[in-house]
């Protein structure tokens, strides 16, 4: 039986990166077959929408989605709706993605990239688990009106809604255990229980949940203690559990930690184990189409997808070994180059992690 | 014409602080007049309330509070409305205190104190300015309840309202221009404007005000990029305007990147110029009455509060060129004490900045 893998590379240097994911994929020898359709800026030129519906149907048809990445300034005067981010909102909720798996880790061969001292961060390894799809992301009634009430009544004021309902803390906080579980057993959920009545809820659920693991460490705190923690002593958490807003900010903040954004992969799940794979950087416009672009945390990503989707935790295994291999090695693209290193190119490490699989 | 000073000491090292801070006013020989009442945990314990009547009806009547810190392990399990935290959104809301300046400055001194390397914070000197009394933090309606529509309807869930008005961002990007003229001239509002109403709004509202300041550079951030670049490249920072929630997150990383949190002031201010000035830091009830807490951050609030409240700038330069002097004598509190430097209390340096001014 072969696996379906839809391959969206998007925008700015997406194409380059995903390309050497799917060399390395096909490297593998699997069953697996690949699909690609044009998401973000790219289909929006192509199709007139940044996810057009023959590429939602795709991803939805695929045990896993290999993406790239989506955005350039040129689309940034287009109405909200067209913009390329929009493809990736869509594809979380129409998925149903509501835990994104986001490793904060740091590679011992590149702990002088942080701009934090190496006594602080060096062998970092924390998980940031954000909540996908609900919160503020997509809670309703939102958008620009007259306000209805209080000191500015009738004035025109923006307006969002923050909301959790009960089933979906649940879920996500059982992902939390189980991963905590997996690792040093120690779960972190953060929230703004002080001020927000969602967090309150949030707390409650994760406090009650949490009856079912007595083998893991939990711990609440406050997400901007949580801000200030990472920056302090980020090595004191193990896994981190938070909405879906509260983890945009943290999960970015914990991988500039690292200072190698350019090697950190993502794996966004839903509750059927079909996933969603992207580096956790962003679509470098600046930089597309000049062999520059570090590839390895999107084959990272493709490792994650083996992993998580497809169940081929052993295959996983081998391309984050070759990976490891390949920094070993001294290689390095120009995002984490430092002098004594040999500098490569896009497609040149690609080749490497693919002569390291053998 | 003397001035009016609430002083509100509130819980753990608060009253130890708020000791030392005072006994530096009074030794500027100012028409000062102080007048102190309970706030927090303390407040709870003498009269029931957090903010009890006396306290609000003492700080509406100063031209400034002087605020040490509140919370304790110990009021967890009050109901949130009973908690020392209350007392503190209660003075702002009730004050109108919209405009919270955080400064985030590393002094020379105390380099070695941030987790960051030095070549990446040294010099660092920017100032966070948080909208203070409108956002999520106040919105309504918020609650819990049956989830009225969506996914989950029927279900039990958590909801809070982010809401800003025209006239709310208007005033707070006014200070924040004003902010930048007198400093670097570079203004970054930081928001979320790719998936939030709120902060389109409060976007499209801050370009408008920006016409009235063709001499301030301003650009847009969004959250979780601000997120990573204070780590990345703090000093690339001027003035950064946000609102309360991502200002809530932003200025407490912003103030560990100095790793010296235990320096710096804050200053809420509303529109007539009354202000509440407090240390960016908590109330540390683990170190309480042990004559350990560093008081310089609410030495240094006590000049804002000359500065921004009493319009007494040179008696503010005074202070801050004291607490410099204390510093190049090399006098540390613990939590800035490296191995070299006299070791001093919370009373002993409070003494010593008396001394320095003269
Ligand atoms: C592009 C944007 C909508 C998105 C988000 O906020 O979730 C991005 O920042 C991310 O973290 O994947
Ligand atoms: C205590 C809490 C309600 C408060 C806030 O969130 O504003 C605090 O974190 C602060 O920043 O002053």
């Amino acid at each position: 039986m072969s696996h379906r893998i839809a391959v969206l590379p998007g925008d700015g240097i997406g194409p380059e990166i995903v390309a050497q994911a799917v060399r390395v994929l096909q490297a593998l020898d699997l069953p697996l077959q690949l699909e690609e359709a044009p998401v973000g800026g790219a289909a929006y030129e192509a199709a007139g929408h940044p996810l057009p519906p023959a590429t939602l149907e795709l991803a939805k048809g695929a045990d896993a989605v290999l993406f790239g990445a989506v955005g350039d300034w040129k689309y940034d005067s287009l109405p909200r709706e067209l913009r390329p981010e929009q493809a990736i909102l869509g594809l979380r909720k129409s998925l149903g993605l509501f835990a994104n798996l986001r490793p904060a880790v740091l590679y011992p061969e590149l702990a002088h990239a942080s701009t934090l001292k190496p006594e602080v961060v060096s062998g970092l390894d924390i998980l940031i688990l954000r909540e996908l799809t609900g919160d503020i992301y997509f809670g309703t009634p939102r958008g620009v009106r007259e306000a209805p009430d209080g000191a500015f009544t009738g004035l025109r004021e923006g307006f969002d809604t923050m909301r959790y309902a009960e089933p979906e803390i649940r879920r996500i906080a059982h992902i939390g255990f189980q991963s905590a579980r997996k690792r040093n057993k120690r779960l972190c959920s953060v929230d703004k229980a002080n001020v927000l009545e969602t967090s309150q809820l949030w707390r409650d659920i994760v406090i009650d949940v949490a009856r079912e693991y007595p083998d893991v460490e939990l711990s609440h705190m406050y997400v901007d203690n949580a801000a200030m923690q990472l920056v302090r002593a980020p090595r004191e958490f193990d896994v981190i559990v938070t909405g879906n807003l509260f983890g945009d900010i943290l999960s970015d903040e914990a991988a500039m930690l690292t200072g190698s954004i350019g090697m950190l992969p993502s794996a966004s799940l839903n509750e059927q184990g079909q996933g969603l794979y992207e580096p956790s950087h962003g679509s470098a416009p600046d930089i597309a189409n000049q062999d520059k672009a570090n590839p390895l945390a999107t084959i990272l990503s493709a490792a994650m997808l083996l992993r998580y989707s497809l169940n081929l935790s052993a295959q996983a295994d081998r391309i984050e070994q070759a990976v490891r291999t390949v920094l070993a090695q001294g290689l390095r693209t120009a995002d984490i180059y430092q002098p004594g290193d040999t500098l490569v190119g896009t497609r040149a490490i690609g080749d490497a992690v693919i002569q390291a699989l053998k």
